[in-house]
């Protein structure tokens, strides 16, 4: 239950980051995208996401089942019966603010040029469809949990599957104006950095529900290990940020620090229960190392992702699934076999969907913002409003 | 006891919120008003609150008791013996961040013109003597116990008791400066979106702790039907305010959606222990629908309500006591009349003490301050000080 | 477990308050050095401060022990064989998060004007060598526990070890430029108060676990008094400071009500489990006057502590320590000698050991950034980026 607190605060951490780390002219558009997303989430995953994500007997099969619509009343109505520490109303919420966070990865990546509307409607398919139904075939009892993939608490799960769709949105989408010119690559700096660093320790906060509240049973042997190498990865991941960056671009950005925690915790969270200690920290520094590389590399791919949301949640996302068959309890040629089928099953069939249903917007409502309105501001277009109206701001 | 860590931080919620849908000039005194409100708040209370508002045997009639000054020690000495998971020193805290969330919404509503010292003598009263005697009569065991009174967590006693008296102290005060001119009615922007929505989601996280800690013997089965509709009921609050702001405004306002979010979770508050998950979504839905009709009706009544407390304590904190006679478990026309009679009796109770208070204040210290430090902004008259020396401002 | 979670959030808490407190143009360097603070504190307090600290039977007397390099596995392998409500990984990433605090205490008095480098060796030694030592003393049962001292959650062991330390590196560094001129101490305003608000908020409700979590085995009926005694002194620390600045200063400065509720809580530190709430509320009171005087005394004596953490930690560190030898129900002479003995120990063990490791850094790599570096900004200089460039700044 109280994790469930924590990973609610996690998109008070995402909206917070999201909006640091871009330009104050999309700061309402990007705080009204995270507010929604949460309510669709939650009223979504309610009404339909629930019944296709935790099916139980009912045309259950090991690729799809569906319960019915509305959240259905517990064992012994509306006050249940229980098993001790865990019950059917905590599942579901713990659940559905999982599901939400799907589509807040994507949001990142496509900030500063997505119209607001048409975001909306992805959010509305992509959580309330496609998240449930990946997460029916591992944690909803599917074929992934039967070939004994190992995801603990979603580095393939939640934070790939956003991660792939966040992808095949930048794509799609293309870059921001302005982002890759003939003189080469501009940097485009985020307004408000402390915002940023708010939204990265809330992320951190959140975590330890996100994965202390994985383990369902809150068994506290478990529960401590989990917390220590989600933060022992966590730590290691800004270490790791930080000496890549040093020495790479002689740089002491905090930026990249602060991507570097987010990639160590992403990295520990498919194996957060069977690490030890100095493993985690081995993943997490890693993990740190790998976003750093990944932020520059995508970069100069020209894709452009705002928030590193790409790197940190798809590129860690998929190493920390990998590490569960490199280190610790579960290592071995076998599990890494499974781990990486699993990844690319998960790649595949997100990627695939989630070009379908970005595809049909674009053809028909529109995927970005025109061009006068990206230089102005969604702000100003799209919501009649800006989030700093008292203060003097530069041109740019 | 994480409850009351959670209700605490509902009081940086508010100062967020209220410093962020402000202007600048006078964001020190906000932020001054919001942690004096708390520490008079906790003060005042272990004074004399607490012995008001729980009584026990010694002088209790149904209307009234006095347990004596200063905080009694309980049963057993500094470290008392207990009930298992249910202290004395618990009650008395989460009760003490309680009782200052009622000044807490005046503050909003009075927010900008307000003179401090005539605010802090009137907080000093209402969350010392007219809240501990209110919740006295339901929490207590007085009169409104006895008469079979359903308000699980305080849309009535807490949101209606601090939005009688934000309603009568805005009328008392009369609106800002250039809020209602000859030209029609002008809209004056929070100086900082993001750190409204922060103090949101603070509020909505500090709400877990809120309706979860109501659960007194934190039983499983009803924390977690508690966690739900709660939640849900913010997530459709928002969703309502949404579709009601676009289909009557044609906006996209971020306030509004964070209005509504607001305006759902004080509507279930009475409610959240009797309602299913389908109700809750039903109930957050209209409150936040009604909570974006409020704000336009009263603002077109030129009361004039910086943050929009009347709109979502008040408003919505009726709304939610009347759902629980039309909703859920006791849905029935006995149980409506009996929410009534509560309201209307809590109503007059408020606005004549509050009434009362202010008035007494305004005819000796003076409620408002000077036109000049008005306009000035209260933070370098009244504080010497800005909140963002660095910045530039805008002129107005 | 969740008293992690809560002194966690305190590293945010502090982040916030510090470059809250701070000029905007130092901002970015303030969050690196927040971030790698807590980063490089996991990492080696996991290495080998925890070994230091709790070195159980393993070459331990009363003044040292070390039970070796790198963080062993508890008893049981992985998910080990625990005790009930308490287990090996809860109590070492407790005690983790608790570490890096006292450099994090550093890191304020020093603010605008250290080299980055410098000070994140400084705090690899100090919290990686010097923390774990002192706290060994009493908490890994070395001869301060021997002899009775009590410090309940460390006025002394934590906070008066980064204070004695901030002292020494204030006065090693000397003030920043334009502080004390010939026309006398010139103000230096910190450049986001909301956001220092932000802080002492998170500080206080991560002080809920900071002390809350000291009741180790969560014993309800303690830590419920803790935290009424944490929480009453932080209010009248609030109240406290808000009658000593208007009887002094007439002023409502509400960075002085902030350091009054930090006060509070430093106070309360050593003693929250043995006053009753009656006597925390006047040592909270007197924490709350003191930092106030504490603050224009430093001042006076031209110690320029930007955020005024030797007032708030060290002063009422030492306060407190003594607090529990004249109030309360451990009150004594002999009791107050204790006190006594230890915190001189610990200040001559403290300030020894930061003079020789400041010293040797001011004399190889310097501790001190160039003036020219001071006057644009550490961010421009050190980081090549600033925290809003968006905005348009004052020239100062």
């Amino acid at each position: 239950m109280i994790s469930i607190g924590l990973v609610f605060i996690m998109h008070l951490g995402f909206a917070s980051l999201e909006s640091g780390l871009t330009r104050s002219k999309n700061t309402i558009n990007i705080l009204f995208k995270n507010v929604m997303i949460l309510a669709i989430g939650l009223s979504t995953y309610a009404f339909f996401g629930f019944s296709l994500m935790y099916p139980g007997e009912a045309f259950a099969g090991d690729y799809f089942g569906f319960k019915g619509f509305g959240l259905p009343l517990p064992n012994g109505g509306l006050t249940e019966t229980y098993n001790v520490g865990y019950t059917f109303y905590t599942e579901f919420l713990f659940q559905a603010m999982f599901a939400a966070t799907a589509a807040t990865i994507v949001s990142g990546a496509v900030a500063e040029r997505i119209k607001i509307n048409s975001f909306l409607i992805f959010s509305l398919f992509y959580v309330g469809l496609i998240y449930p139904m990946v997460g029916m075939w591992h944690w909803g009892g599917g074929f992934l949990a039967e070939m004994n993939f190992h995801d603990f608490a979603g580095s393939t799960l939640v934070h790939s599957v956003g991660g792939w769709a966040a992808l095949i949105a930048v794509i799609l989408l293309g870059p921001r104006i302005g982002k890759y010119t003939a003189d080469g690559i501009k940097p485009i700096f985020g307004h408000n950095v402390p915002l940023a660093t708010l939204g990265v320790f809330l992320l951190w906060f959140g975590w330890f529900g996100f994965n202390g509240g994985s383990v369902l049973s809150a068994d506290p042997a478990t529960v401590s290990l989990v917390l220590v190498t989600t933060s022992l990865a966590a730590a290691t991941g800004a270490v790791g940020a930080f000496f890549t960056s040093y020495i790479k671009f002689r740089s002491y950005d905090v930026t990249m620090i602060l991507n570097g925690v987010l990639a160590g915790l992403v990295g520990i969270t498919a194996g957060a229960d069977v690490m030890s200690p100095n493993e985690a920290m081995i993943i997490g520094a890693i993990s740190g190392g790998l976003c750093v590389l990944a932020i520059s590399t995508i970069d100069r791919l020209k894709l452009d992702d705002p928030v590193g949301a790409i790197s940190v949640h798809l590129v860690c996302g998929v190493f920390g699934t990998l590490a569960v068959g490199i280190f610790g309890d579960k290592a071995g040629l076998g599990q890494l076999w499974i781990q990486t089928k699993a990844i690319l099953i998960i790649a595949g069939f997100c990627c695939l969907t989630s070009f379908v249903i970005l595809y049909a917007i674009k053809r028909t409502m529109g995927l970005r913002v025109t061009a006068r309105e990206e230089i102005e501001g969604l702000d100003t277009h799209e919501h009649g409003m800006t989030a700093y109206p008292d203060f003097r701001l530069n041109e740019h």
